[in-house]
């Protein structure tokens, strides 16, 4: 069992402005058990979004292996966008493979070409990766890193595997050329995909351990259909204060985690938490940041700007031990014979302790290290506390309109055809400043 | 002369909401020639704070390049945290140089090992930056990278370079083992001290054009000085209006530039942004976002969300050229013989107008390329926007008092003095959720 835990203290009333009280979370309670309802509800249905908190169950490790096994590599390059990116990311990194997956989820030429220019195309498996199979950046990207690999001299249909779905141009192309192919499962956005094919291919390939990654998410996802209250899993517990903490003020949700690796954790939920929550006027701005570095750039906002926010600082239990070495240094000593790791969980303390005492709420999310399963559970864990949270506001959490009009506009402006929001480009309202 | 424009006609109040009126600007134009006077004032007197504003002038490029020629590095390891590190790593990244660049600006035992284990310790500059010479995470990570050499076989004392005030652990330090040193100004705060050694360093080290990135600062002085109106100097109007957003809600500052290589810029920004202005309960939330990747994550949150978000979409006007090669597979073919740079510039033209088509304030700036000269002008302009926007408010720009209490709460948990501080941590209340 990978435990975690939410401990929401530092949110209360008594401690915090905003904060809420006791009693009414003990009100809000029973709508957590509605929601619940509906939320075990449409997991036992396979309904869309829902689906997603089944993939721990689901999702089959041995066959995402065996169908990366014929790739031999030394580095992942991921062509995807989004969903379809932050989550393999976020994985590889949390197992420590950072180093050797790459991604060109953007289409900016000059990063393109860096990247090209210094990874060895011979020893990269390429990662494709798109739910629809028609995402422009991705496919873009997919056209030049292929003609990069061709003029390299090295077979790219020999190194690609593609994840997909049922149809669309990269199924297409991944049936002609005869491409290893996975799923994108079906009713699963691609901002709940971690758990799947999505954020395990890379970590596959380059030998990590995706089963326990998945144990993780199992974990989480036991706890989940054993819970029903906030008060007892730690999943609904996130998501019903930062619900209860929006609604009295607190429209900026701050991901700090005190761990390198965690860093594209914060991204990935950074994603999550806007994309499922912001509409209608509501949601939290995810601010993501770093600890202990981000101290010394934005905590003098979050103790002293508005209250506005609610921090949210995670951390492993267990770390990797590095010796401070001693010093004869005076105003250094105290350091010494210390560890890294002591050092960073002070600051930890210190800076939760340093909102608490300007009244600024905070939480604090722990889990045992930062290894396969404790990443697997903290990644289910939040996305049922967005999933939570998406109920108790009344949004709907699994889509995303708001993204559609800008790929319509793009596409127009390129000539991929007719499309109203392209001729809003033209008339944009222009007030300049400066020469051009 | 580098030009930088700033375009604020889609935060007119015609276009957005919230949004500022001509008339409003105007108004407010008669303080910001108030505030000028005040900024110019404390510039000609070399002002703490105000005397940022003469780096561009004051920096010695040959003395730096002069102090860190003895060392013969492929690599720079940076020591250093927030203000020490941040605009060292937007100038390395934007002159191209972002891949030889590593910072330990953290002290997180996992990726300071993993770090220490993937450099090339005997071609690798050490590069250590305190303006105190007393900060925590940088003096542990200092003793622990002296130590990773000499385990290494490597005489550290002829790999290092420090650059820190006139006094303290750090100067002492350089005094005794004869360590080439530089100074961090006088009367410049950390996140406004990128255009001197601080930021220009490890550029320098690694054979960038460090007098280009002060070239561009200076052509960013000179406009500054040349105007005194919001709707003469682009510095001034980017400050202006975010002043004037901020007064009508836009309570968070997404900044969100279209190009990998300014990844960087976007967290200088946040420090910049959030240090300086972030006290007194004022403050807008800096968002750091990349297009065109956070389309695909933040958009949705951006245009359908709270109207609470001041958007920036910063780009240059030019792009290294790579073609998308054609491809016949149906629903691709529009995007072949295009190049990624057209992709990308129709990406946020779309970005820019979904938010115009939804009401939802943004301000777009350019420069003419990623280069040295554009780097400079861009972080002076903002940097002088940030200058006027403090004034504005009435907040105390150049200090940083809610920093300093987690400093103190976390030196008396390591036991390095009493402070009373640490004992609020002791105090936490608790309020858990999970097994721990």
């Amino acid at each position: 069992m990978t435990d975690l835990t939410v401990d929401f203290g530092n949110a209360l009333d008594a401690e915090a402005t905003p904060g809420v009280s006791e009693g009414a979370l003990e009100r809000l309670d029973e709508r957590v058990g509605r929601a619940h309802e509906t939320i075990t509800a449409g997991m036992a249905d396979g309904e869309f979004g829902y689906a997603s908190l089944n993939l721990p169950e689901r999702t089959d490790a041995d066959r995402i292996t065996g169908t990366v096994s014929g790739i031999d590599a030394d580095h992942v390059l991921t062509v995807g966008i989004g969903g379809s990116a932050l989550g393999a990311v976020t994985v590889s990194e949390a197992l420590g493979l950072g180093d050797r997956h790459h991604t060109l989820d953007n289409v900016d030429p000059a990063e393109t070409r860096r990247l090209l220019d210094s990874l060895p195309l011979d020893r990269t498996a390429i990662n494709v990766v798109s739910r629809s199979g028609t995402t422009a950046e991705t496919l873009a990207n997919f056209l030049v890193v292929e003609e990069a690999l061709e003029e390299a001299g090295v077979d790219w249909t020999e190194r690609t595997i593609v994840t997909t779905g049922q149809e669309g141009p990269l199924r297409v192309a991944a049936e002609e050329y005869g491409l290893p192919a996975l799923d994108v499962p079906e009713g699963v956005p691609g901002r709940f995909s971690v758990l799947s094919a999505v954020g395990l291919v890379p970590a596959a390939v380059l030998g990590g351990d995706i089963e326990a990654v998945l144990d993780g998410g199992r974990a989480g996802r036991e706890a989940l259909l054993d819970g029903g209250s906030l008060f007892d899993y730690p999943g609904y517990a996130y998501g019903a204060v930062s619900y209860a903490l929006e609604q009295r003020g607190a429209t900026v949700a701050a991901m700090l985690p005190y761990a390198e690796s965690l860093e594209p954790f914060a991204e990935w939920f950074a994603q999550l938490w806007a994309e499922s929550l912001g509409k209608d006027g509501l949601g939290q701005t995810p601010a993501r940041a770093l600890g202990a570095t981000d101290q010394h750039s934005q905590l003098q906002l979050y103790r002293s700007g508005r209250h506005d926010k609610l921090v949210t600082l995670v951390r492993p239990r267990e770390r990797p031990e590095v010796r401070i070495p001693e010093t004869e240094v005076e105003g250094m000593r105290y350091l010494g014979d210390t560890a890294l790791g002591e050092l960073l969980d002070a600051e930890f303390e210190a800076t939760e302790a340093s909102l608490a005492a300007a009244d600024q709420p905070n939480v604090r999310i722990e889990l045992p290290r930062i290894d396969g399963p404790g990443t697997g559970r903290l990644l289910f864990d939040v996305e049922a506390a967005c999933v939570l949270a998406g109920e108790l506001m009344g949004v709907k959490t699994f889509t995303q309109p708001a993204v559609e009009w800008s790929k319509r506009a793009s596409r127009g402006l390129l000539g991929g055809g007719e499309f109203a929001e392209a001729d809003a480009v033209a008339e944009k309202t222009t007030r300049i400043v400066g020469d051009e």
